[in-house]
């Protein structure tokens, strides 16, 4: 069986990933926004440490409306688009439709569903580092492990077939029996290091170097795995001087909440922290120290501007 | 009785206080750092909101070592410099001198005795609004309070004496029952906005106009009055309102740890945030939230010098 791909939101998440299924011979249509016309004329450029490569005939399009229905739908826009997603997914959708949220934090999924409450939804965790440096232009920096687990997909064929596509392109793709656990286990590291790196206006590397900031990420980390541990999601605490020994190892980089922080662009703090945040509460834990960081993105995100 | 004053470190705080006390006709001496020369030949320029003045013959000193003892010795330089103070202090000391600590933070009595076991001391809290501007010229901004408590002072008719000669100077000037209790109070206001306005590069004004910061620094005082509680001082969690209330009333002005930021000078990070973490956890609880700021303020005062 040969799935049909959606790719909604290609930039340096969509435009990697569905570049590699479309370079691997998949059925790949790609919505554009402002690359729209760059890419009719030009194709769209991967350059990766895996290697560069161009597509000259992408399936392009600037409106879902115009596009096929499609049994896999890749939604790789950032979380603060997704009041626009039941309209951008609507034209896409046939009866067994999948549709694969490749974004960070929780409660994505449940909110999709309250939306579209027929829907087949899978969350989908990408591990890499990539972006946008131009129109129709992606850079892939390092890493690019991908993870996908069911929310309520009846089928779980459809999503072993989606994990062996993205095998086939290369990279290293697996199926997540536990969603939930994937994506608590992710925000572990992206809860310190995105706001801290914001808040600090610093890198990961700098905040590894000094005690205090160290210190305290390792904290933040137990927080989230006690905040975990509280919602039934068996995260070890092992784990939290796991990730800042190889936070350690990294090579320094900016996460995606600084990237978008530095680029003026929105940033993810509902679904990276405040829902975290709240699912914790209502589950009986306290994640204090996180909501210091909340309350600071809070104030950044509505002062920055003026800055 | 009359009582003969020296002032250690005779900046924004030591040159108002002080040269009130030296305008009433007491005997104050005054020890200088950079100051030195030019008060000597142009005198101390105090301008007030409560009425501008000028010092002609200032009984200033640039050592310690040469000033004569003192019945009181009030203790005006930041805490950042406490470590000297053994040594400033000790040429001026006679057998029934009273140090008082007109500082910020809590443990500067307890540091104090262990390295000068045989003195008094006491602590002073000033609720003013003060800033060196020039060499020898001090603006006073607004407020002005002074409150005086005891350590270990064994006779506290001396305080009462000196709370009367501040009395007389035209200012509000009382003694404080429990020195701790009103230590600890002026914390809770400290604590939220010293840190906060420095790592988030703001105003009072500002942080109280956002609603999340606005919560947050509620949550901090709060901290403060529990941590203050579990360590038997008896503070209300109604003061966390009143002071949110008083602050969105205040003229906007910047905290002085924010002045110390902007100026390029350390941050009393030690004795305002440290200090009051480990006391409160020594009696059983943990101030998280303000331990998130300690260790924020902790790294930018590491790297501060770099941006």
């Amino acid at each position: 069986m040969t799935l049909k791909y959606g790719v909604i939101g290609t930039g340096a998440l969509g435009g990697y990933y569905g570049g590699l299924l479309a370079r691997a011979g998949q059925e790949v249509h790609f919505l554009f926004r402002n690359d729209y016309k760059h890419i009719l004329k030009y194709g769209l450029q991967i350059d990766s440490v895996n290697g560069n490569f161009h597509l000259n005939e992408v399936k392009a399009y600037s409106d879902a409306q115009r596009m096929p229905v499609c049994d896999v739908i890749l939604v790789c826009l950032k979380t603060t688009g997704n009041h626009l997603l039941p309209e951008l997914i609507k034209p896409l959708l046939h009866p067994k439709s999948v549709v694969i949220l490749l974004q960070n934090g929780l409660g994505l999924e449940e909110d999709l569903s309250d939306q579209l409450p027929e829907v087949a939804i899978a969350g989908g965790l990408a591990f890499i580092c990539s972006n946008k440096v131009g129109l129709g232009h992606i850079k892939h920096l390092d890493f690019g492990k991908l993870i996908i687990g069911s929310y309520n997909v009846p089928d779980q064929e459809v999503l072993n077939l989606v994990v062996s596509d993205f095998q086939q392109t290369g990279i290293y793709a697996e199926y997540a029996p536990d969603l939930k656990f994937a994506r608590w286990q992710k925000l572990a590291w992206n809860i310190p290091f995105n706001g801290m790196t914001v808040v600090l206006n610093t890198t990961t590397e700098r905040l590894m170097v000094n005690e205090h900031t160290r210190q305290l990420a390792l904290e933040m980390i137990l927080e989230v795995i006690h905040g975990a541990n509280a919602y039934g999601v068996d995260l070890k605490e092992s784990l939290a001087q796991q990730m800042i020994d190889m936070t350690i190892q990294m090579k320094p980089y900016a996460p995606s909440m600084k990237l978008d922080y530095d680029h003026r662009r929105p940033m993810e703090i509902e679904y990276i922290y405040s829902r975290p945040i709240q699912i914790a509460k209502a589950a009986g834990f306290n994640m204090s120290k996180i909501s210091v960081l909340e309350k600071q993105l809070r104030y950044i995100e509505a002062y920055r501007l003026e800055q």
